[in-house]
């Protein structure tokens, strides 16, 4: 298995995809691993750092798309890292590409070069979140336009993501609302609502309110990529912001201080818990060949699960599986209407 | 100054209302407060508690909305305690209505008997969150539509709100995005941006993300009923979450117990601290007159906060203040429009 790694995206590039990649091969000897971007930059790098590349294919590639490059330069920009990737991807010359660069540009790379699968609708963006237990929250991408198809698709290759790479028998999809009632949200939303319940196969637990998705009430959370994007970053936002607060409360006086030094450890272990570098990064779900995009932050720790996510995707021939299931509801859906009609 | 109490409203009532009551009254004995509702539960519930009522108006209501009556019932349930207090307000026999009942009862109600302000498109629920500094967040009702028109809206009379209530002089106002650039979000997001950027007299300050929420960067925050719950469900559910788990990992050995007794204190009033209920309930902005849903849960310390934000909002005039300057940014608008025809 052949797995290309982006060594130009991310905050922390080449150094973190470098030392990812020696985390991922010292794990996992077998792994055949290529770093894509500028040689002189990877090599000079691995150098300085005292990092060796044996055993790592190098692929040049001349250019870098930037967090401030719009999306479509991934078209417009020759030679970039990213565009190598996908292009080695969609040539079938490899099995899975992780980047942690810009999502945007991951999101319409893969698209533009890779493809998505015949049938689907629109690739999407999962995140996984761990909280009471690991959440995929798809889509997490750009996309603010939804309606009960997008939707019903997401269910299908969500639901498969998390019992093939995840190992959830029966995962329990949600559908992301204002209120846990078969009425609530816009008409898509209801309509949507209709769809998943009908779905054959899908475990559906209904309408999931923003409040319980810590509580691990679902393991597929099914949204558009506004609604997505909100939930996702003010779980952030507020986590960063109350352990801040609970600091700066330990060190406010001595007996706190005091206490805090007792309780350090294990609050630490707690945070831990809730990593979703765990995880891996973001999966394309939708598109013809498996690609992970890590967290522009990701650190050495996160490339390597997201490599070995990638090769857990493979393994599982998760892409193949969900191509089968957007056929074979795409053709029942067609022989019901057609049915009705005839 | 007259404001009618819902006493049948929310999971505490009619003690907690009553209670609420009692207590704004010690602190403000010429404040004129009556409470609706069914007048034999709310004298024997008194008497049961050992309240006085002494001084207090008692209107009776036969019905009540429960949690489970469908908004519109606000119309169809004869004789409800929202709908004798939304008859009062609207023939101008009190100055303003509290009530912790069903917001979408209470959202119809106002709509419906006392009616929007001329030119208000729609009228808005603002909820304060009082993180780095209270912000107030609206829509936060059930409205999943939107448009640069009522984005505008929102803006003047959410800024206004915060100038006069919460005595903020220059409030800070953000639009809700998935990304701080001009282009981020759905059309309608990006001619609102456009929209508030040019507006004379309003601190817009860009595009805020729900991460950057509760960092405090603005003061009013713009959104559709949608992601504005999203928001705030997910802020209350990542925030539960995690003070449960801190209060578990307190309590998982000997060392993290001690460690635990040290900081309890300061530890509860850092939860103390971000309590918004100090800033009484969610107000309906563009009501003619003003109306405070306060949340279900409310507790007396709520529904006396809630009684005060009222006063707040006569004292300050802010109906008036409100109604003018929509009409005026309508003229405006209008003049700008027939300039541009004409």
């Amino acid at each position: 298995m052949k797995i290309l790694v982006d060594a130009m995206g991310g905050d922390f590039a080449p150094l973190e995809p470098i030392k990812g990649c020696l985390a991922a091969k010292a794990a996992d000897p077998q792994l055949s691993l290529a770093l894509i971007g500028k040689k002189d930059a990877i090599e000079s790098c691995a150098k300085e750092h005292g990092l060796s590349l044996e055993g790592f294919e190098i692929i040049h590639a001349e250019n870098v798309i930037t967090m401030e490059d719009p999306p479509l330069s991934v078209r417009s920009k020759p030679d970039t890292s990213l565009r190598v990737g996908f292009e080695l991807l969609a040539k079938k010359e490899a099995d899975a590409f992780v980047s942690a660069g810009s999502t945007g540009a991951v999101q319409v790379g893969a698209t533009l070069f890779v493809k998505r699968l015949p049938g689907v609708k629109r690739a999407a963006i999962g995140t996984i979140v761990a909280l009471s237990c690991p959440v995929l929250i798809l889509d997490c991408g750009a996309n603010t336009t939804y309606n009960e198809d997008i939707f019903v698709q997401y269910a299908i290759m969500g639901s498969l993501y998390m019992q093939i790479v995840c190992g959830i028998e029966k995962p329990r999809v949600g559908l992301l609302n204002i209120g846990t009632e078969d009425h609530k949200g816009t008409d898509e939303h209801v309509k949507s609502y209709k769809a998943l319940s009908a779905l054959d196969g899908i475990h559906f637990v209904g309408n999931v309110e923003a409040s319980a998705v810590a509580n691990g009430v679902c393991d597929v959370l099914v949204t558009d990529g506004f609604a997505g994007n909100v939930l996702l970053k003010s779980m952030e936002g507020m986590s960063k912001f109350l352990l801040k607060n609970v600091k700066q409360t330990l060190n406010s006086n001595l007996k706190t201080k005091i206490g805090g030094l007792l309780i350090k450890k294990d609050l630490y272990g707690m945070k831990k818990k809730f990593d979703a570098s765990e995880y891996g990064g973001a999966p394309l779900l939708g598109i013809s060949a498996p690609v992970i995009k890590a967290h522009g932050n990701s650190n050495a720790y996160a490339i390597k699960n997201a490599i070995f996510q990638a090769r857990q995707i493979v393994q599982g021939d998760t892409v193949s599986k969900i191509a089968l299931a957007v056929k074979e509801f795409s053709e029942k859906t067609k022989a019901i209407e057609e049915t009705k009609q005839g």
